[in-house]
Formats: structure tokens, C-alpha cells, sequence
């Protein structure tokens, strides 16, 4: 978790403080169940809420240098944090954590930790999609060339593009709201999971009072299956951000100048030229991407614990929890505002467009080739032929373009005229269908 | 696609035959609707659908040989095969393909494959489901020891064990159900995905008779974060083959006997040692695991294309299209077979459970100290040192037992007599809710 | 290993009578190291060298069938060949194998194919280096734009860029050279590796014979370390390969054009537009680097075996031994030809280093201004300003170039006069130092 | 960076102050060593050492806030330090950083943090090695079970076990210090790496200064397949912390309890069950090992940097440059300690060794049925009987055991009687070549 690429919010969620109130939470919550089934005494459950809330509420750094203490003589933390608790409550501290073992609270706040980092950055994604279809409308008929294998192809409208990774995004969202829910589960069912010392009824309460469903079975931890779902789902979505990075990058290199990222007053873009404006942002949301991937491996490799459980997947967590949602969160709020401030050069789109000598219509007039009678390899033939002389010529003066080109084949002009030419590359087909498709994206949300 | 790891089913979806055989399905389906909205004649629709089902029907090593002598020219599978296929059809072959690109097709094809691959996968996990109930039911009350970090915690039933890797398994069904409708899209859109050349109606009734949805925004490719999510949720039911796997290699190794890969007569275990009796299923499963997995890394690198496409996805996607599928295909049928006819050892089970002279119950014995009222720090130190105590004499001639530790324990025996530490170590409450999990599980399916 | 990226040479390595082939190579010599000791008789081994090699040079499909049917009775590969093997030799058969396990046959087969692999992609490294140090040296003087971060930054030649990809690749190449002699190792140590039933010289004298190194120590297997190190040298070569294949793809895109692969003469770009000549060679390697690169992760999990072994190396092995060296060899040879033929225009990288109105000269001003004494703060923001000015008025007519501006800027030019600016600006200066480059990084190939 | 698994050496590597003292470092030596060369004025260089020097030595937490204010204006971290550290030189201070670019000492910067961070390694391995090595002598003799599959496979000893991790680790320190010379190199050579307005000589003399070799040709950055290689090594060295961690998990079962993590005094193995003492600390390195081989995918991804540079690179390496490190050299630590005090329990070994009913020593009697002219398979299957026999009555009161069982086998004792057998079945035998193996090992270190 490097502060640089962190947001205090995202980041509170993994503090120490922020733990040890949820492991309170989960105990005091489940002494109450356990007080409401008369496994402990009422004043017990009570004398935990209060005193053991008032203890958590006014935590310092004091106390969690006292607790890491704690720690290192009993080298357990969950031990060292109720110890530092019933330090504050007194005997009926004895009353607390009865029949439960730690997973039991460590795995039922890691989960709410992820559930709370999955709703910050389902708000994310919200604003990511909010710039984007503003964006998208804002430029849904500027027109600009589509390019596959990096060659111009043909052309389509930069609102469009957006589109596209509007649609991509949306469908992230629904995939991380799908492993919030997955992962908003949880345990208290004591060693191996079997209740054998804890009723089932206080892990349906202490649930209920967190806002998460029981895990159906535990084997003491609830498993990790669950986890590497959540990590894959936030994988897909950098990797999401990294196309649209890649996109920018591409618009903005020097011989394209389509886009360009926000360049702010008395932002440098190097120490050598001062000439240079960068695209850093989508180069640093490229890298973030890059970090976001790599997490799902450990992810993965922590679902085959050992028996009932075994704890390697622990440091693992300790690190990837925080760090791949403090960077994911990080990139989404560092993407919506690129977006957001992006300067687009519709000018040079359209210069782009026509820089080719209109060979970027080739498939219409193949098109019209081949309904007039022609058959398809003949067609594509003299169509290809006539292509390339044109890009060979490019920026020859008096080089032919592409109509004339083909207006100059015997074949073809034997079939299409120059008006049937015309109308066959009548740039005004390549938009037909434009609301269509934003009124298929944009339709859901 | 190592024929050692293949299933003629899962193989036979990425032949080339069959991807033939979609990609003319794709065509003719177009050509009809095509010839529907009347941009191409009936007959030539009819022409492609007759003459072009009837020689792709046919399809033989021979015309494997043709369409990539075809590509060796064109360096272009799609025109290769448009080639050869026009070769059968004649003139009205030049109304095929008419406004389309070759992503069309070849996405289109692929997501079909990915379909049916995870329908079959969806059928194994069934197998695998149905395998793991059997055995969870059959051993839903056998005492087992539940083990964390490899040292024994307190009693289990088998079939509890069976139930977590149950539900386990029952979550990644739905996510592979999931991963299948994100993958069910169609794509008929033409360059750059403009639909500049071919109608969004032809889309919709191509996507209508291959059992697709329509891709709302198509790059001219189909978007890979869907794939990338696909190969997700196949890494993470791989990762949860691999638990069960290291669940049956632990519980075969030769200190513990409980349970056993079915050995076949005949079967040798080794060139060298004819005692061997190997768990090398469950190893071969751990492998395969890793192989689905290591999967997931370039199909999430697939995700940021160029522009509106590039065609490095390709080559990445010809691999592991077929391997992830084919190796997770046959990795959940093997790991069906191996639960189906795993040999279980319910008495070395027993054994095993009793093996440590009673500590396992220290749980138990903690909680009635505590709720006898001693502070749960006493209680905690006189138990553990009880158990020590146990532990280091195991073995030894005429060692006391847990119980009778505890006894010996002035501060233990002063709160809790013979009788009331007896009730407190009663193996039977380590049951009770076993009944109550496996409706938990077992409820939903 | 899919036959459209597998070149014969690298594949046959892999095949069954390779490895067949092998494993009795292991046998024989073993048999006749034991002779040599007393250990079997001599006639044993003779008969062995001489039936068994002649079953084995003549190995048919057939035998491969029967090899198969055997193993699926005795689930056991070694011994299915072995059996097989026998029945060509006859009785003596049983003094093969002695003492030795498995492992021995399988992990120095292993072992000895992927040196011969490794020395095949040794060889495709040596064709890349040449074909990059025959273009670079073509082009040492070439001028071209430099650029970070996908701006034109100053200018370079394109002999230094492809000096550096020869540099990056020789690097890569001594990479090889060590996994190489890493993995060159031979273990013939039996069960558990003590050598309790086979003598150490045996290992030696098997070790010498197939020109590789004895293990010093083999747990049963040869530890996956080495392997793994080896899996780590090809992702990392497959990544230079993906530097140089976006390296490529950037110089193609049409707004670039500095540079393109080949288009053979009946090559078709695109199915649906005829005007598409699209870098698909470095596309497909990106694709191809992306697979090498996935294989490290298994290759990584390969290497904590339980105890003195298990076998879920094998299945992982069995893909990715195949498929990393098949893939990368393709690959490189690939690399190789598409730099051999690689299209090359000049007249383009001197068109768009022009482009800019000479702002990529910012940094030469810069040094100059504070050489006569402006702070660097001032000079940096005279030339940033002058810089801006420049590229916002890019294209329209009659715009001032950087030039310009900077003798209108009054602090600018009451520091450098219109000679001094000239001199500073000289273009000359950024190639002072190209031959300087060219004998560091040729001097040592 | 975790400060749970950070040792402070190596996280001061990483701290602000010292990245800010190195780089004050590279900007004094380049500028003496223009001043050399006579670039810059003499008394630049001096006040640019002495009161930059002044400057960095005090460096103080309102400094780097001071940093970092200047950071949010100009948006680059080195123009942000050279102007804070300018503020202490005065004028001269413009002839810092003259014809470099930050690269130049970013990437300096960070390879020679990786060279300190690789000796704290090497020294890591050192210790590791070191305990590696004691223990293996103190039980180079102590007889204990070789296990394959998790079975009981034939005996060897505890040393010959350690020898083998011992060897993995001095395999592992070789590819440390390997990759510690990879990346040793220093680049002063300005935009896009051409010298253009830098002195090469000015590269040489840092490089010297700092002990870094010159990097022969920089596209303005250091190639990054040098830190692939280098992330590469720390992944391999992981996993096989991981293999010696899974060992010791083994070991530790309380079905094995061949060996046991060192157990505090004060330490709580479970909040639940007192009686737990859990092999935490292997459980924690194996999740560690997961951690760092997480980091080998974007460092390989990190390679194809686009043209000459692009930034996409640095956010992954301020995230793994630390955190792969940090995390190594905290397993390698607790790796050495955990096996400097690793209770070993030679009895239980002998126990385990015996308890299978002397099976374990099928393949000597195998061999000697061979050699007194059994045909192999006949003997295979003989043994194998008489192994299964023994096996399944386990336990049995009264049960024969597999000498029993091979003296009841009549074919079997017609060849070998008695005396025979126990010959063959002397257990000296596995021990014969225990010396052999540790002079191989242990001779080069």
C-alpha cells in the first residue's frame, strides 16, 4: 500500500484501528447472541458492550503498541487483542469469544473489510461510467477512424469508442457486485466449524447485525474460493482500465494528437525537454493494472489450504487485501478523472481520417463490386490493387487517390460508374447505425 | 491439448472440423438473413446454405489440406476457408460474407466453442456434485479428527469434510454459469463494428439460431474481458480441485491411512518398490490445477487490445481456448471417478481421532472452566499445560491421559470434579450440528 | 503445442519415439555401467545395448499402441516401456532397471530434452542477433525520432534502437546459456535418491555417456528448481520478444508508417477490406510472448514437492516442456525472419521527426540558456512557453516555429542570438555519440 | 511493505531518504565529473557537493513535505527534488542534472537499491545455509523414512533430507548473485540515450564512483529485462522456501511428529484449543513464497516498454521493488531461524520407519529375487503379494509381517531362504552412500 497511489478511504479500511473495532464488533454482537440463548449472563454481554466499546472507541497509538506487546509474548494476535480487551472490561471478559475460535473473527471482518472495499469501489466504477457516457454522448457522432492492427480500417465516431468501454465497464460492475456478494459471508462456528461449543443461532445473529448471510459450512475458515473470485473480478476490471489507458496513450502519441490528458499549469512533463506533455496518467494506470493482475495468482494459490485449515493464506491477505483494493480504487478514481478532463482534438480525427486518400472505404466498393455481378476475388483484387497504389503514393504530390484510382481500373469502371463509386463510399453508411448501438449500451443505465 | 489429458467430447469442440463447421453455420445463418432483408437473392442464400452444408458436411483431410494451402498464400484463415467453400458453392458464393469481417466469424465461432465447452464442464461439475453427495451422505456421521495446520484440533464427521468441498464446488458451478452467459454473445457488426456494411437485424437473427445473445458494442471483436473473466472462473474451480486433491494426499500418506485412491488390479506404483500404493490422482490433479491457473495470466493480458482490435489475443486464445477447457474437463471427471471410489478407513479414522490421549477436547474443557468461573487466562494456562503434559508422553508405557492431567490439576479439580469433566469432554457434542450443516449445504441442491 | 506455431525440429524433441528413444538410451548405459562393476552380467548388458536398441530404433505405432495398452493395465509409464522392452530382449530383461526407480529414466529424459531444446533456441537467438545486428549496422546512421512516453523526445537513429533490441536479446541469450547448464544434470540414484541399490558410479558413468553433470544431491527427482529457472529465462525472452514486436507495430500503425513487415505477393490483409496491410507477424508474437510468459507461474509451483517427491510436477511438465520451447522457438524464428525482411522508410522517420516544428530540440535550448547564465527555473519556463506555442499551432498555415518563437521571446534572445540558437540546435549533435554505442554493444558479438 | 514481515535494513533501502540521498549522489558524481571535464564550472560542482551534500545529510520530515508540495505543482518527482535541493545550493545549482534526464538517475537510483537489497539477500541465504548445514551434520546419520507420494517410500536420513534444501539454497545464491551483476549497471545518458548533451565519460565516472558497471546501451531507460531476471531469481528462491516450509508442515503433524516449529514460552497456539502447537511459521513462509512469486508476472510485464521508454514501469517497481524484496528477506530470516531451532525427533522417525511392517524394503528384496534369476515380473508381483498382505493387516494383533509373509510365499523362498532375505533386506544398505552425497554437497561450500 503505497501512499502515493492510496485514498484515505480505501485505506481506512485496512488500518489497525479499523480492524480491531470490526473484531469488537463480531464479539460483542456474539456475546449478545449468546446472552439472548442464556449461554452467558446478560451483565456479561453487557458489561462487553459497554466497557469493551468504550475501550475500542478510544483507541490509541498507545494501545496498539500495548496489544502488539501482547503479541509477541503470546504470539497469537487475535489472543493479544482480547487480552488488551478484557484489560478493559474486567472479569466478565472471561465471557467473551466462548466456544469461537480466531477465524471465526479474523475471516468474518476480512470479509466485511472486502465487502466495505467492494462498495467504495462499485462507487468508483460509478463515477468511471458517469465520465465515460458523458463523454460518449458528448462525441457520439464526432467522427474519427477506427483502427484495427493499429491500420486505419474504416470510419466510426469517437462517442462510439467510448461506448465500448462504457459497455466493458458496466459489465465489471456487475461482476464486482457479484463478488461482494460472494464474499459477504459470515462464520462463527468454532474449531473445524462444527459448532460444537458455539450455537449456530449466534452466528445467524452476529450476521445479521453486520449485513452478511452465514457461510453454509466453514472448516473453521470460510473458504477461499470465495476470495479468489473477488481478486479475479477486480483483475478483469484493471485489466478493463488498461485498455482504455492503452487507448489514450495510443490518441495522444505524437503523430496521432487525437486526445490529450489534462495538462495542468506548472505541470512539467520532464526534467530534460521542456517541450514534453506526457501521458502519464494512462502509463501509470498500464502499471496499476499491471500489479492488480499479478495478485491473482497468490489469490489462487490460497484456496487449497490444508485440512480443515492451515494459515499461509494469511500473509498473503494481509497484503493483497489492502493492496490490490487501495490500487484498484486508486486507478479507478485516477481513470474517471482523465476522462473526465481529457482534451479531444476532433479536428485532428478528421484529419486523420482523410489521411489515407480514402482507401479507408475499400469494403464498400468491394461491396458494390460484387452486387454488381463481380465475382468476390476479382473484386477484391482490383480493390486491393488500387488501395495499395494509393498508400504507395501517399504524400507524392499529384499522387492519385483512391477514387481515382479505381475510376482509372478498366474492370471496375466497367461496372460502377463514378456516381455508382460515389454513393458506394458515401462516408455518411459508416454512421447509419450509431444510435443503434448507443441505445443498446446506454439502455440499461 | 496433451491426448493424455483430453476427452474425445471436449477435444472434438475444438477441431477443425467442427470450427468449420460453425464458422459455415455463421455464414449461411448471415446469407439467410441477409436474403430475408433482401440485400442478397433467395437463391444464393439457398445456394450456400445447400451446396456449402453439403461440402463442409463433408469436410476431409483432403480439404484440411486444401483450405491451408489457401492460407499458406492468402496468409488469411477466413478467407482460406471462404475460399475453399466458394470452390463448392460457385458464383453465389460471392454473396457470402457479404458486410462482414473475419472477427465475425471467428469470435462468434469461438464464443460457440466456449459455450459448449462449459456446458460440458457444467455437466462434469454435476458428476463431481453428485459424487460428493453420495460420499458426504454415506459419511455424514463418521467421526473423523478435523485437523488445523496439520495437527489435530477437535472431532469432525467425514461427511462434514465432504459437504465444505460440496458447497465448494456448488459455488463454482455458478460461477462457470455465469462465465457461460457472459460468453454467449454474438457479433455480426462489420469493421470496426459500425455496421456500416450489414444490418443489426442479421446480427440479432444469426445470434437468434446459433442460441446467442447479441454483443451490444462489438470493437469489431468481441470484447476479452469477457473471456478473461471466463478463464477466471475456471482457475478458481481448478484451484478447488486442487483442495480436494491435497485433502485425498493427506489423508492416504502412510501415517495416516484414512482414506485411499482406488488401486486397480494390475495397477504397480512403482518400477522400483512393488509396496507402493500412490495417491498419483490426486498429484495428477494438483498439476492440472496449476496448468488452469497459469491460464488466467494471459487471458487477462489479452484484454487490452488496440483500438478498436489487434490480433495478439489470437494466438493466445488457440492454446488455451483448448487447453484450459480440455484440462479442466478431464481434470473434474478424473477428480468425480477419484471420489466416487475412494476406499475410506472410518477405523483409522477412530483410531487416529484417539491418538492423542484426549487433548483434542481441550476446547471443552477451557469453556466449563470458565463458565465454572475461573478467569479465562488461568483456565487457558492450566489446560495447555495439561496438554502438554499428554502430548510429550505419547507413547510412553503407562502415560497419564488428558483426562488424567487434568484431574491431577489442584486449581482444575477444585472446580470441576470426574463426573463434571466427563460431561464437559463428551465426544457426542462435537456432533450435534452436523445435521444442521449438511441441511445448510444440501438444501439448495 | 498447437502445429500452426511448432517447427518440425523443436517438436520432434518432444514426440513419443524421442522420448522412448531416450529412456533407453538411460537404460542401456546404466546396464552397461553395471556390468562394468559386476553388478549384471555382461552378457546382460550386451544383449540389452543390442535387442533393445533395435526394438527401439524400429518403434512403430503399433508399439506405441502397445506401450499404451500396457500402461493401462499397470498405470505406470516406465514400466509399460520397460515391459515392452523386455519382450524384445528376453530374459536378460531383468537385469535392466536394477536398483533404479523411475524417476531416474524420467527426470534425466527430461532433463536431456530440454537441453536439446535449449540448444535449438540458442541457435533461433543466434539467427535473431544477426538479422538485428545486419539492420541495425544498415541503419546506424538512419536518423529517426526518439520517443518517451509516445512523444517525440529528441532524435536517435534506427540502428541505436535496433542496437539496443541485439543488446536486450544478448542478454537474453546468456540467460539461455545458463538455464542451460542448470538443467544439464543426470540423476540414476534409486528410490528416495541414497543409492542403496545402485552405485553412484553408475550415475557417473550414464551422466558422462549423455554429456550431461551428475545431480550432487537428488531427492528421488531432480529438484524443480532448476526447471523452474529455466521456465524463468524463456518468459524472459518472450518479453523481449514482445518489445521488439510492439516496437514493430507502433512503426506500422498508419499514422507512423516509418516501417512494415513484408506483405508477400497474394497476402490478403483483411477479409472484409482490401486496402489492410496489418503488422499481424508482431501482433501473433506479442500473443506468443504472453503464452511463454504464463508457463513460469506453473513452472513455479512446481517446485514444492511433498518429501522426497510427488508427481504433480508431471502433468505440468508434460504441457508447458512442450509448449514453452515449441512456442518460444516459433517465436524467435518468427522474430528473426520478420526482422530479415522488415520493410524500412526512411523518408518517413525524417518526415516525422520534421513534424513537431523542431521543439524535440527543447532540451539543446535549454542547456544553452542556462550555459549563459539563465536560472534553469527561467530557462525552463521560457522554453517550455515557446515549445507550447509551437505545438498548439502545429498545422495551421503560417504558424511560427519553435525557432521562431524562441528569437521572439525577449529573455530568450537576449541571452541567444539567432546564430547561438542555431548552434545550439544543431541536429548534428545527437548523433556525435552513435559509434560510441555501436562498439559498446557489438564489441562482444 | 508490511511492517509485520519487514526487517528494518532492508526496509531503509527503500525509505525517502535514503532514495533522495542516492540520487543526490548521482547528481554530485556526474556533476565533478563534468566539471572534470570542464561542462560545467569547478566551484558548480563543489557547491553542488558541499551544500547539496549539507542539504540531503539534514534531510527532515518537513523537507520531504516540502518535496512533495513542490511535487503536486510540477507533477514529476525529480524536478520536485532538484528544486528543493537548488534552494540549498543557490545558482549554481543550475548546473545540476546538465544533458541528463530523470531516468538517468531513476533507473541508477533503483538498480543500485536492488544491488543493496540483493547482498541483504545473499547475506540471508548465507544464514540460511549456514543452519542448513549444521543441521544436516548433526543428522547426517539419523535414520528417518523417504517418502514419494506422501508414502513410505525406503529409508534415508534427516541429513540427507536437509542436504538436499541445502544444495536447492547454494543453487538459489548463485542466481542471486547472478542477478545482483545483472542489474548493476548505471545510465547517464540522457533523452532517449544518446548523449546528446551528456559526456559519455560522465557515465563512466558515476558508474565507478557508485560501483555500478556502465550500461552499454540505454534506450533512455535501463532495459528491463534485467529486473524480470532479477524478480525471476527472488520467485525461484521463494519456492523453495516454500518446498522447505512444506517439509516442515509435514513433519510437524500430529500423525508425523517427526519434527516440531521451537514453541515459545508464553505462545498460544489457538485462542480456542490450548492444546495446539501449530507450524506457524512454515505456514506463514509458504504464504509469503505465494507473495513473492505474485511479483514475477508485472515485472515481466514490465519489459515491453513502448519506443524508448514509456512510465508504465515505475508504478509496479515502487510496489515490488520494495515489497518482493522486503518479503524475501524477511522469509529467508525466519526461515534460517525457524531451522537454527527446529526440534528434531529422531525416536519418532525411527518409529514411523518401523511402523509399515518392513515393507519399505520391497525393492531390495525385488532385486535379489532377480538376481537369483526370478524373472522381474514374477519377482514384482511375488513382493508386491506378500507387501499388500503385510499392509492391509496393519494393526492386526498377531499380524505377519512382510518377511513373514515373503518366507510363506513359496516361489519366493524357494530362491531365497531365510539368511538370504535378511540379507537383502539389511537396512545398512540404504545408509552405504550417505558420505558420498554429502561430499558432493558440501564440498564446494
Amino acid at each position: 500500500m503505497v501512499p502515493r497511489y492510496s485514498r484515505p478511504e480505501m485505506a481506512a479500511i485496512w488500518s489497525p484501528e479499523t480492524r480491531f473495532r470490526i473484531w469488537f464488533e463480531i464479539e460483542a454482537a456474539a456475546a449478545e447472541a449468546m446472552a439472548e440463548l442464556g449461554t452467558i449472563p446478560k451483565e456479561a454481554a453487557q458489561a462487553i458492550r459497554a466497557k469493551g466499546g468504550a475501550r475500542v472507541a478510544a483507541i490509541s497509538a498507545a494501545d496498539l503498541a500495548r496489544i502488539d506487546e501482547i503479541e509477541r509474548e503470546t504470539r497469537h494476535d487475535v489472543i493479544a487483542f482480547l487480552t488488551w480487551l478484557g484489560e478493559g472490561i474486567g472479569p466478565e471478559a472471561r465471557f467473551m469469544h466462548q466456544g469461537m475460535t480466531s477465524s471465526d473473527v479474523l475471516d468474518t471482518c476480512l470479509n466485511l473489510q472486502m465487502v466495505r472495499a467492494a462498495d467504495l469501489l462499485i462507487a468508483d466504477m460509478d463515477a468511471l461510467l458517469a465520465a465515460l457516457k458523458r463523454r460518449a454522448e458528448e462525441h457520439r457522432h464526432t467522427p474519427t477512424i477506427g483502427r484495427s492492427h493499429g491500420i486505419h480500417a474504416e470510419p466510426t465516431t469517437f462517442g462510439l469508442k467510448l461506448a465500448g468501454h462504457y459497455a466493458e465497464f458496466f459489465r465489471g460492475r456487475a461482476r464486482l457486485v457479484a463478488a461482494r456478494a460472494e464474499i459477504a459471508t459470515c462464520a462463527i462456528s468454532g474449531p473445524v466449524g462444527t459448532f460444537a461449543s458455539v450455537d449456530p443461532r449466534v452466528e445467524t445473529s452476529v450476521a445479521a447485525r453486520l449485513g452478511l448471510r452465514v457461510e453454509p459450512v466453514s472448516s473453521q475458515v470460510i473458504p477461499r474460493d470465495r476470495h479468489a473470485a473477488f481478486f479475479c473480478a477486480l483483475a478483469v476490471v484493471a485489466s478493463s482500465i488498461e485498455r482504455l489507458a492503452t487507448e489514450v496513450r495510443h490518441l495522444q502519441r505524437s503523430e496521432v494528437r487525437e486526445a490529450e490528458e489534462f495538462f495542468f499549469p506548472g505541470q512539467k512533463g520532464s526534467s530534460a525537454m521542456p517541450h514534453k506533455r506526457n501521458p502519464v496518467l494512462s502509463e501509470n494506470l498500464t502499471g496499476l493494472a499491471r500489479l492488480v493482475r499479478g495478485y491473482v495468482v497468490p489469490a489462487l494459490e490460497n484456496v487449497a489450504l490444508w485440512h480443515e485449515r492451515d494459515i499461509s493464506h494469511s500473509s498473503v491477505e494481509r497484503v493483497i487485501g489492502p493492496d490490490a483494493t487501495v490500487t484498484l480504487d486508486f486507478a479507478l478514481m485516477r481513470a474517471a478523472g482523465m476522462m473526465e478532463r481529457l482534451t479531444i482534438y476532433p479536428e485532428r480525427m478528421r484529419a486523420n481520417l482523410e489521411s489515407l486518400g480514402g482507401v479507408v472505404h475499400s469494403q464498400k466498393v468491394l461491396l458494390a463490386l460484387t452486387q454488381a455481378g463481380m465475382a468476390r476475388e476479382d473484386a477484391y483484387r482490383a480493390v486491393q490493387s488500387a488501395a495499395m497504389a494509393t498508400w504507395q503514393a501517399l504524400g507524392t504530390p499529384g499522387a492519385r487517390d483512391f477514387r481515382a484510382n479505381l475510376l482509372a481500373d478498366g474492370p471496375v469502371s466497367a461496372v460502377l460508374d463514378a456516381a455508382a463509386l460515389d454513393a458506394a463510399m458515401d462516408p455518411a453508411r459508416d454512421f447509419t447505425h450509431v444510435d443503434t448501438i448507443f441505445a443498446r449500451v446506454f439502455a440499461a443505465g
